[in-house]
């Protein structure tokens, strides 16, 4: 069994920041000692890596991708094979990704075809979650297999009537079910009902700059249907865990819901931390860049966002990663903001970001580590193999440089898409090293790895409770 | 030109308490004199009502009554001259009742059709709020045509799916033409989708009985469409009136509201103050008397609802008057709650029940005349015509005893429904006499009006924002 | 006994407004008649008042002066017979000025003064509330007895420790004691020994200048008190009146307490309303001129006082009329801003700024009413003699002509005082005429008063519960 | 150096569960690593302890004790010797005691006299915070120096006039200290002086029974305390710590207070979450053994604590450890409640009781050992050396038997107490072993440790913000 020690660095983790040699044992880690003791000296090991003046971090987990969706007529860039290699060099060793119920279909077979998409073909781990299009009896059914087999979590839209929309009656006997079998229910919480109505005013009136798309989704419906689905979950008894949460109310609802003892819990992403309105008003065509539903929001609910992180009144910390061709897709919405495909990348900058809020402030480094890593892991039943540096733990390990200095662009970014949000952002911190279960994928700023090494992850339940 | 006057008592309105003569020329009043002035002892008249020891108020205005509503292949017990004659008896001397749309057809036809079930019956004046059952391009134009010719209040159903139901897209749309034409949005504040499943569920697992009516319906469920409807609301730019809350949360969500300075108001109905789940408990099939939506609620929501109606948090105190017989229509729900004609009788016991809480300590004198009288008024647009008495006003008046007592009950009642759902309750305070545009209605306690004599009333818009 | 009848102008109340002619008996109102009736045309009078054009308003009442009155070695520059006077010019026939106890002294002694102060020499009718400055086994005692006769409400003062400051022990004693005895007590509430200490470091470090007054008096210190002021009366059981509400958090802290259903109550003044802290940073020593407790906030504050204004949240609008000259009363600060004399002038500008805002749109004519008359003289025992236009009601009437336009200065103003707050600001609307119980004290613009008419009104409780 | 290894058992942290041997090397976590690997096995060691089957556990820290206390004319039962060997026997290796500066005097000198106390008698490590009777310039100036030798925290009182109570603006200015020297204010936060009103007018109606402790000291007045020093240390700009919430609207203060993003947090202790007024009310004059400040509240405040440990809105359980005995003490208070010495004892039982909690479902694992070891040791700064086992930290570790079950009892505790306020309660979990700094101090549930062992900590400023 081959053995690896990561000597000299600062092991943090969502609780503890140690002086501590890791030492990793096949796939795993199997102890940590301080630095200089008997116990980390003696230790023998194949491979040494020094972490001097590094960070030594349980690799990222990224609980919200959507690796080669289907949207709009057209797929998301990045294929489980590119995306899981640009998430590898920005430090996250796990994703969980969305399969797709097809209206009218059975989850099994949506599940199926994700299997397909992502057998083989991953640089490192991945999960799913299961998008419930069609809440039937005979879909409620499934929920229990797939729960007992490691999907447990399940995702519902209160938007995209007509796609992925279920109305608020498939939505409670989705919860009711979820309620008594474990599983956790994400919700995509906007009115898409009412949004729609605004859509088709803003288009007659010839509103159809990207800028629209995030007048006529607006907070007031966000919130809304946030609080919608807090009661809803209530009258179910179930937990509720609310996805892309951009807007100061929403929070507000969520925060309200805790102060109650409900299980509600909220995931913010990082474009609604580091972007705003100002970026889907950019001039010509280029907002539409950044449109995504949620969408963007005016510059001061940033702060709120910050805030519900610190007070633990968001959990979370995902990308919603489902990146589209500026050339060719985003594209297809010139003239008409509705049909600019939904989604922005995001999967390789997640870490490097949420340092960022360390350096500046936001952020402790606990709490960076907490929601990236070991937050979303318990939300997803993949703790304690996943989202912490402990015995026992797979050896998903990042060695991080608090110091480095880069700059964010399409020019060097590893995703398969032609803009980045965050173009010409320098930000201080970067991923040198990352193992997964031990292995290398990324060395010393290399890529090492290969498709196929990442496996799947079969889940347990939200642990989080 | 006829001259009634009318001396001796306490004239009692929302805002003064006044020893006061009154002289009505007509239909109108035409003048107020301090007792044993010079002024009031020179009025001659044709009539003079000693009402020493009453109050002289103005007379009541039941802003939601439903005569002979269709409702689940029945109809109402009360026609309108068996409804208007029951409200004379009552003190109520203005109804605005519902005309509904038909699915498919237009509001001018439903509209029609209520003018001619009304026309000709009426013992006091009325008039009509438009039920919205099908939000379309056309139904639209047709408001802003209702509006200018004295409709000026819409409703839309958040429950009923199938019936009256409404979505939120269609909720939206009626309440950016209402913030454009000036209509006021009544809402039926309840999750119908979601009460749906629990109501489907709960017959599947046997809790036929009346009481699950009142378990299905929700106080979440009634709390979030309230909170959605304010949500949308606000959206439109459109003020909002929810009609019979029943909830202490839904009175939290609209004082939430109010407080932020929305234009939110609210209506509470007697039932809601003076009965609760209790009464739906009653053994036997009893508890089918008090199925109404929204339900009674459990005994601790009164004083919400007391509290809510002292602070102004909510406005109205309407009967939402739909009364079915006990025998031949409450009884098709036997063995299946869902089948209960929704509804209760009330229109004639609104006045007596608040004087009773005059006494009881939970309302003003000048409380209950606002509530009762002008607020109604002025919601919707009938003020200073109706719902206080002053110079200029109809001389829509009663003559109240506020200490005889009597006791509630169906052998005596005047309602065309076979039981009282406050049956052997005894109140104090009653009617004695009561005018609608200075002529007789009541009598000492006789009825000596006339179907015919009510006459319809256009209204303004709202005069309360 | 001298009869007079306005006719042809629309009498606005508190809810109502009607197109009435009104006789006056003696010093009341005899009786209301709608315009062109027999009633109306009938009357006989020694004096016609023609109307037309004009609001025939209840006579303004001022729950809140403070004529002559002692602070930090000077006195407020208007006397009870200047201050009447420019009251009256503004539509004022009452003011409820406050008494107070001197330290060590009884309440008797203290209203004795007053009495002597104002005796003879107002031109319009006025009460007393008593300042509470040493509460005490004794001084309780006389609440009662003040109760009794007349000085029905009480002021304590969280702020000023070592003048008029009580603890939060003898503040609950003087609630409990209000519990029993009806009386109703008023808050000052800042907490003034944080502030003293704000103060005392702000003058150490050379933040002397007046704009520093706003400063050190904060927000959350206001707040803090108006919760606290709170939270004793609900301990005692009694109802609470906070006088001059700045803040907006302190208007969150009244709403909260208010949807509890606790009797709390607010007031605010013009210059709240009106003006804000670029005043009190006013260049030079001009800044000076807006020194008053609780400070002039920062301009975002107006709109949440209008708001709490038109929700009821705040019930009266007083001025808390302070008048110090500029000259040789506020220089007395110059270099030091705890040495202003605490004031403004306003007795005479508030009945026409708040109509102001009924042309600006912030209220409604009946609101403006409400909070200038009618609620100020409910809140203080003093219904339906004052605050109304009804049949018994004293007859002080304003005739006010909505459409005149005049510009507010220290020029033309009748205030005892060398400047005015709001100069050269023009508003619409103007008082032509007022009568005070009858008598002409303003007639179509020339004062035709005298020192002496005004007497003294023994109050009742509070009505407004 | 001596080494240890723990071996088989479940190593519990505030964020980890491992199943993994703990090496110690001298006083210190040299290492841990996964139960069976080589890294575990191939571990020397001169003392062995098997933990199969027991939960590893970092030391209890108990943030909030009184050894020896000076109260009303007697002092706290329990000496330094003898309370932290209680705190011991119940898993607590650390306390943070309070040492107090006498009114008059300098902070130094109530410092020496508590480290004399202290000195060669522990049992466990101790540190102090500061008691902070008299605010003046020379305790601010002594406040710097404290905090720079290792006493970060301070305790001012709101309650306790003429004893240890200060006024606002001394407050305030503790604040402003604290703000600039890093320290953290601790509340005791009742409205003392007009619960002194309420103590006296009780005693003078002859309602002198141990229950009147609790029906003098309201809800209300605990809240608005809380409220008063969050907006205080707002003005401040400083951090704060609540001490011992017992009242549900207490809790509501501070969530309101984190929502808003403000540095506040709140402690709770064993006896408000599981005791209450029904334990004042107990017959005699037993009720005196349940008196303390805050007082114990109705049984329905207990849900709302627990719920605020999970959701985070408390962060800390500490003990408030003031025994003093029944016999002589307690009875001090016979026919005057407000002489009962206020006090309970505790230290020993704390985690125990957090065991039952975890057992009952009330909280996690996880929690458990963060709201009674790893957050008190941040929010005191002694994290990571107290508090969690990782590499690096002192070996301060307990061995516990989740499955063992006891009975509490006068009878068997280790407190120089005379009774118990949990006297016949069976819990399930039981300390079985603890080592301070490696060092065994209770094995196998016998005493082997020595007065002298405990060592002063000096403590870094608060690391939970």
């Amino acid at each position: 069994m081959s053995r690896t020690v990561i000597h000299g660095g600062l092991v943090v983790t969502a609780s503890d920041e140690i002086h501590a040699d890791v030492l990793i044992e096949g796939g795993r880690v199997a102890a940590l000692a301080a630095h200089g003791t008997d116990a980390a000296t003696s230790w023998s090991a194949d491979r040494r890596i020094d972490a001097t003046g590094m960070y030594v971090l349980p690799g990222g987990v990224d609980a919200h991708t959507h690796m080669e969706m289907p949207f709009g007529g057209t797929y998301a860039a990045d294929t489980f094979e590119t995306g899981t290699r640009a998430a590898a060099w920005g430090g996250t060793t796990t994703i969980v990704d969305f399969a797709i119920q097809t209206m009218g279909r059975s989850l099994r077979e949506g599940l199926d075809t994700w299997h397909a998409k992502a057998d083989g073909r991953c640089a490192v781990d991945y999960g799913f979650h299961m998008i419930l299009s069609d809440v039937n009896e005979s879909s409620l059914k499934e929920m229990d297999r797939l729960v007992a087999e490691g999907v447990t979590s399940f995702k519902l839209f209160m938007a995209y009537p007509g796609v992925f929309y279920s109305d608020d009656g498939r939505i409670l006997r989705a919860m009711q079910r979820a309620s008594g079998n474990g599983g956790l229910v994400m919700m995509h919480a906007e009115n898409g009902i009412a949004i729609d109505v605004l859509v088709e005013q803003a288009l007659a009136e010839g509103r159809t700059d990207p800028r629209y798309h995030g007048d006529v989704r607006k907070v007031a419906l966000e919130a809304e249907a946030t609080h919608r689905a807090v009661q809803l979950a209530r009258v179910a008894g179930a937990p509720l865990y609310v996805v892309h949460v951009s807007a100061d109310e929403a929070v507000d609802e969520i925060a309200a819901a805790r102060h109650k003892g409900l299980p509600v819990f909220g995931e913010t992403c990082p474009q609604y931390l580091f972007l705003s309105t100002d970026n889907l008003a950019e001039p010509g065509f280029e907002g539409a860049k950044y449109v995504c539903s949620t969408p963007l929001r005016p510059r001061e609910h940033q702060e709120v966002l910050w805030r519900g992180l610190r007070t633990n009144e968001l959990q979370v910390v995902s990308t919603d990663h489902c990146p589209f061709c500026f050339s060719g897709q985003k594209e297809m919405g010139r003239g008409d903001f509705s049909k600019i495909p939904n989604g922005m990348p995001g999967v390789e900058h997640r870490m490097d970001l949420l340092h960022q809020a360390v350096v500046d402030g936001h952020l402790s480094r606990r709490r960076w580590v907490e929601i990236a890593c070991a937050s979303p892991a318990r939300m997803f039943g993949l703790y304690p193999k996943k989202g912490t540096i402990a015995p026992g733990a797979d050896a998903d390990v990042v060695i991080y440089d608090p110091g480095a200095e880069q700059t964010i662009s399409a020019e060097t970014h590893h995703m398969a898409v032609d803009y980045s949000a965050y173009e010409g952002r320098r930000v201080t911190g970067q991923v040198r090293t990352v193992l997964s279960r031990g292995v290398p994928v990324i060395e010393d700023r290399a890529y090492v790895g290969h498709a196929g090494h990442g496996t799947y992850l079969p889940r347990g339940t939200c642990q989080y409770l």
